[in-house]
């Protein structure tokens, strides 16, 4: 039996987005499910209780910001990231894969893995299959993911394919090095490029690892919508039926509404949290910008549907000046806000699938 | 009848320190009473809600701030003070005048007032008693304070006179400009420089002024504790007894145990923010730079004896964590501990107070 478990409640007659609940060590939440991004172990300018009465389920951390600091081992030394964090729900930690694969010019890729140097002080480091295993162990998330190679959105089918083969000999590491923790749940993650023929091999392969849950990676990595939608289609029927399915860094509320109308259930994204750093709040599938002078005096809220702290007790013009002062407080509040907004998107989605209307969804509308 | 009133509740039979409530009409505040600084109308990093869970009692904004960004009209624009920053305890408002001495080279001081140059854009600016008022008046805190002149710490004497001359004609013209104005209180502020005989007849003159409380200028401005102590000796005779005494920008907990001895009952300073946004938190009289390398993997709180929210929920390490990686949550969960600390250092010594124990306090232990 294993430790994270999917429930499909209901799939939508028009167009089979699912809803239905992730059973996780740390508690079940309701999918379409939004996961907001902690980073370096802390969702930046969150406290974690102000999260928690948002009614957030899983939060995401990176492997990557973590191995580099603390340490996995500092992660594990101060109790694992729940305890660190002081987050007493899911905890969903990534590879590192496509961070690394970030680091143009900073990074060596073969089979055995991938040699890259730091972003912060320029140390070598050797990510391998089993390193980032061990090391997401002992972060100790309640889902942890396989280590994947991504590759870049315009890479060439050779490019692409190479990639895919990496990922799912990885995967397959990964899968022996995770045997007998039964504690933690590891997804295994299709990759494919912008190819469909690749993407249908990968999504198979992956499937017949048969982990608990699958992700597909490499997209929304500067495509447009219909390529992604069409992978998505591509992959659909190969996935299987009974486990979560989770979309990389998605997103937007339009981009979640594509994928959960195909099927996706998990999502991730830093978009809530760094918008709100620029200053931007997502309003019914719009950006405001509240550096803008025109919000200076509005006395009324970013959002008066919403029922995030920043909307039920701070006006628009509040925000603006805190904004433009640059205090930590502008931040803290779009941030609450904007992810209060992902949730919420979600669980419109999510009753929009029981009624079998998510077809009649506008994006960015709760 | 005054809308602020002190309410003295024992004297400490040693030492002639005072236990009271300072009420005012947004709750009755239990003195002595430390006061968090938002100068820009936000504690920086803090929510309000957490402010309130602190049980903090009064906050001070600075008019100046306020004046430049967004504007006196802006915030009665977005209801107030209160209203805009949804504190529903008590405000305070600073006169400016500190700050506009500070301007060094960018002032120019007149009987009028004081022509000066925003440090943010060189906009060209003139404070006077009367436009400070109306200022104070439009942005709406419980307590406002008189226009005064501060001298620099190494003032000669003629230079403090001719500043504590223009602080009483000043403290005269606030007081008429305030006729009527009955829901906000009016302090004085008595200065002198540290000149024995100023300070006395400062603190007479501005007694004689019958505002709903006083205030002491000019001192923690680098003088030694000695000298500070001196000059509260000297005004303490002078200053009414049923009035509220506020000495500003004080401070540390030693200072603040100094002036609570000579009869002091309110303070602010932003040192428990500005120390926090340096990683510094307030420890039993100690400063423990939380930056160190030695926290790295402790996993007790900052302070075992303390129960503010940093401390209840997240270690050293983790702090540690944030800290040496800038996350804003660094910053906001040492602020709200450090705050914690002084306003749980002021319950100590009003206890003591109430058990004639006063000289017993050891400064920063609670």
């Amino acid at each position: 039996m294993t430790c994270v478990r999917f429930e499909c409640q209901h799939v939508c007659a028009r167009t089979g987005g699912r809803a239905g609940l992730l059973h996780t060590p740390h508690g079940s939440f309701e999918t379409p499910l939004f996961m907001p991004v902690g980073t370096q172990a802390t969702v930046k300018g969150v406290m974690p209780r102000d999260l928690l009465d948002l009614g957030a389920g899983i939060v995401l951390s990176n492997t990557y910001h973590l191995v580099l600091r603390p340490g996995a081992e500092t992660v594990a030394a101060l109790g694992g990231l729940h305890r660190m964090m002081d987050w007493p729900r899911g905890l969903l930690t990534d590879s590192g894969g496509f961070q690394v694969f970030s680091l143009q010019g900073r990074r060596k890729v073969t089979d055995e893995g991938v040699e890259f140097a730091s972003h912060i002080d320029g140390s070598r480091h050797l990510f391998t299959a089993e390193s980032v295993m061990a090391a997401q162990q002992a972060i100790g998330a309640d889902i942890i993911m396989a280590f994947d190679e991504c590759s870049e959105a315009g890479a060439d089918y050779t490019r692409a394919a190479r990639a895919m083969e990496r990922t799912h000999a990885w995967a397959k590491r990964c899968v022996a090095a995770h045997e007998g923790h039964d504690t933690q749940a590891l997804f295994a993650i299709c990759q494919g490029g912008m190819y469909e023929d690749l993407r249908c091999e990968s999504a198979q392969a992956i499937a017949a690892l048969d982990t608990p849950g699958v992700a597909i990676g490499g997209l929304s990595v500067g495509e447009d919508a219909d390529t992604m939608c069409a992978m998505l289609d591509v992959v659909r029927p190969h996935l299987p039926q009974d486990k979560p399915r989770y979309l990389m860094g998605v997103g937007t509320p339009d981009y979640l509404l594509h994928a959960v109308k195909r099927g996706v259930d998990m999502f991730d994204c830093v978009l809530p949290t760094r918008t709100a750093r620029t200053g931007c709040a997502l309003v019914g599938g719009e950006r405001l910008n509240l550096r803008q002078a025109r919000y200076a005096r509005e006395t009324g809220p970013v959002d008066e549907k919403c029922r995030c702290p920043a909307c039920q007790r701070f006006s628009r013009g509040y925000i603006h000046h805190l904004v433009r002062q640059k205090e930590m407080l502008g931040a803290t509040l779009l941030s609450l806000h904007n992810i209060a907004h992902l949730l919420d998107f979600c669980k419109t989605m999510r009753a929009a699938i029981f009624a079998d209307k998510l077809d009649e969804v506008i994006p960015g509308v709760i």
